[in-house]
Formats: C-alpha cells, sequence, structure tokens
C-alpha cells in the first residue's frame, strides 16, 4: 500500500426532511492527508440516486484515474437514499468502503424503513445484503467493503487516519459539508 | 513561531457579475496543514460588505480564541468588495495578510474603480494606503500586511506552504470555494 495513494471521502450535507434535496461532498486526498480536490454532487432526500450521483460524480472527476478507494461515511446519505458500495465497485472498478463508528443497529433499520418507504424491500435488500464488519485499532470503527480484503481496509484507515477515529478524506468532508452549510463546521468525525 | 499556530485563510466562489451575493469560505488550519475548522459567509458581488463580513465571521466562530493570524486571497472579494485588511485587525486583534502571486497593477485597478463605481475613491484609498510587499522565496508572492512584521509573515507563508506558492489556508479555501460552487475544483492555486 503506497502511502500516497488518493482516496475518496464522501459524506452529505446536513439537511432537513422538508427539503427536497441535499448536497454530497467528495474530496479526493493523497495519502488521506494532502487535499487535491474538492467535488459535488446532488441527490434527493430519502431518493434512491446516491448510487448513480457517485458513479457519476466518479466518472467525471478529473481526479478519476487517481483514485484508489472510495469512502463513504455510512451505508445511505441524505436520510436513506442507500448507497449500494457494489454498485459503484462493479460501474468504476473501484473498491469502496463504507465507514461508522456506531454498530449498526440492523432491526431498527428495517422497522425504520418498513415504516417510511413503499419499496422498503428494495432498500433492505441493498443494506442486509453485505456483511459489515468491525475494526478494532485505537478506535472501533464499522466497515462494509467492496473489491478490498479487510486487511487491505485496514491499512487503508490506518494510514489515512490522523487522530481520532475518522479517516481524514471523510473527516474533511464532513467539515465542508457542515460547514458550508450552516456557516461553521461541526463534530461528531 | 509555534508550527502548531491556528490560521484563518480566506477566498470567494466563483460568481458571475448578475449574481448579487457570492459566498466566501474560510478555513482554520493547524500549522497551516490539518483542516480544523470550515466557515462561510456571504457577501454582496461588488458591494462594500467584505470588512464586515469577515470580522463578523471571526467574531463569531468557536476557533475564535486560536486564531492567530488570517490569510486573505488579495485585497477585494467578490469582485470590487474591497477587504480593509487594517480595519479586520482593528477589530479583531489578529494580524492579518493579503496574498497575491501575481504583482497588483495599481494603476489598472485605479481606473475599473473609476470606470464602475461613483463610490470608487473610498474604495481607491483602501486599496492604495497600505504598501504592497514582494517576497521572494521558492516563489514570489505579494503582500499587504497588518498587526505583523514582514519578517514573520515570512515564516508563517513558509510553514504552511507545502507546495507551489500558496499557504495552504488559501489553497484550500480555493478549493473548497470552487469544488462546492462548480461540482469540481479548479486550480490556479
Amino acid at each position: 500500500m503506497k502511502r500516497e495513494i488518493r482516496i475518496l471521502g464522501i459524506d452529505d450535507m446536513p439537511f432537513s426532511f422538508k427539503d427536497g434535496n441535499v448536497d454530497v461532498v467528495g474530496v479526493v486526498m493523497r495519502g488521506g492527508t494532502y487535499l487535491e480536490g474538492v467535488l459535488k454532487t446532488t441527490i434527493e432526500v430519502d431518493g434512491t440516486d446516491a448510487t448513480s450521483k457517485i458513479v457519476e460524480m466518479i466518472e467525471r472527476t478529473r481526479h478519476r484515474g487517481q483514485i484508489k478507494v472510495v469512502m463513504i461515511d455510512g451505508v445511505a446519505l441524505g436520510g436513506f437514499n442507500v448507497v449500494d458500495g457494489r454498485e459503484i465497485y462493479d460501474s468504476t472498478g473501484i473498491p469502496v468502503i463504507t465507514i461508522t463508528r456506531n454498530r449498526p443497529h440492523m432491526e431498527k433499520i428495517k422497522q425504520a424503513l418498513k415504516k417510511h418507504f413503499d419499496d422498503w424491500e428494495k432498500r433492505w435488500k441493498i443494506i442486509s445484503r453485505d456483511k459489515t464488519s468491525e475494526i478494532v485499532m485505537d478506535y472501533t470503527v464499522y466497515v462494509k467493503n467492496y473489491g478490498m480484503e479487510l486487511e487491505e481496509v485496514k491499512e487503508i484507515i490506518k494510514l489515512s487516519t490522523i487522530r481520532g477515529a475518522i479517516p481524514e478524506p471523510i473527516r474533511v468532508a464532513h467539515l465542508i459539508a457542515t460547514g458550508i452549510k450552516t456557516g461553521e463546521s461541526h463534530g461528531r468525525c
């Protein structure tokens, strides 16, 4: 694993459920620490276009040829606009890692989907299809990985994390997403 | 000069002169390399509120107490919305550096102001009042400095520049400003 590897980190802006759309921020970082590019796309709140919009964003960027892995904050963006990591990997050939700090409560997710969506089974199928792995390092994180072995995922998370639990590409995408939307970035990451 | 010094870098988003307003991005970086926060404010294109909006942005942020210097991309934002570095320094007590890669053409600026603004003398007074210094390092940059000696300005630019001529806080603010506005960041910096 080269330390200079380019990682695309993705997070969504804050939104309210009255909003129709929500912007999604992508950051291209070299070695997980040097910012090389900032991307933006727009998806529907609770829609079904997150996967295709992310694929589009990857395909159109000038950084396309450099990006070696995509890291996404969680398994859905803009509410329950589910991100299909496998489809992103199949479409682009770039490995995908979804990552969260909290253990996903699968039963809660299922109930929420059932309650809110007629097409809940389709969304649930994507979310529940692939294994979530626990990675214990200084902190514990939960990942789904596509096109990349778990050992390599660990290595990538390690080299791209400066402090705390969250790799720089996702931490920086989160700071930008919250700062631009609200005027001042905030924490969680 | 501590390497861990917090710098606020400021740049504006791209805009067209049909736009009434333009967003301005601020980034707080530690040691000029580790992103700690992202701020946003909005100013009028060709207006006169850049100085007061930047002062406000500084006063309201949670990073207020940490910021040791403000770096601004040029002497005006959003067209000819002139930034008064002296007033920012006087109001906040934080030293200010305006920085450009190209030598400012003072006579051209004066003519443009005369042509477009009834209040051109007021704007010109701020722009022309303080000395522009040439700093020659690996690259040459042009700065105005407020509340900080030129030797210290050089030191700050040196410690916050990773590659090329532009210190990280301004380079990163520029990448965010262009990426969020257009979908993909671009270069100049």
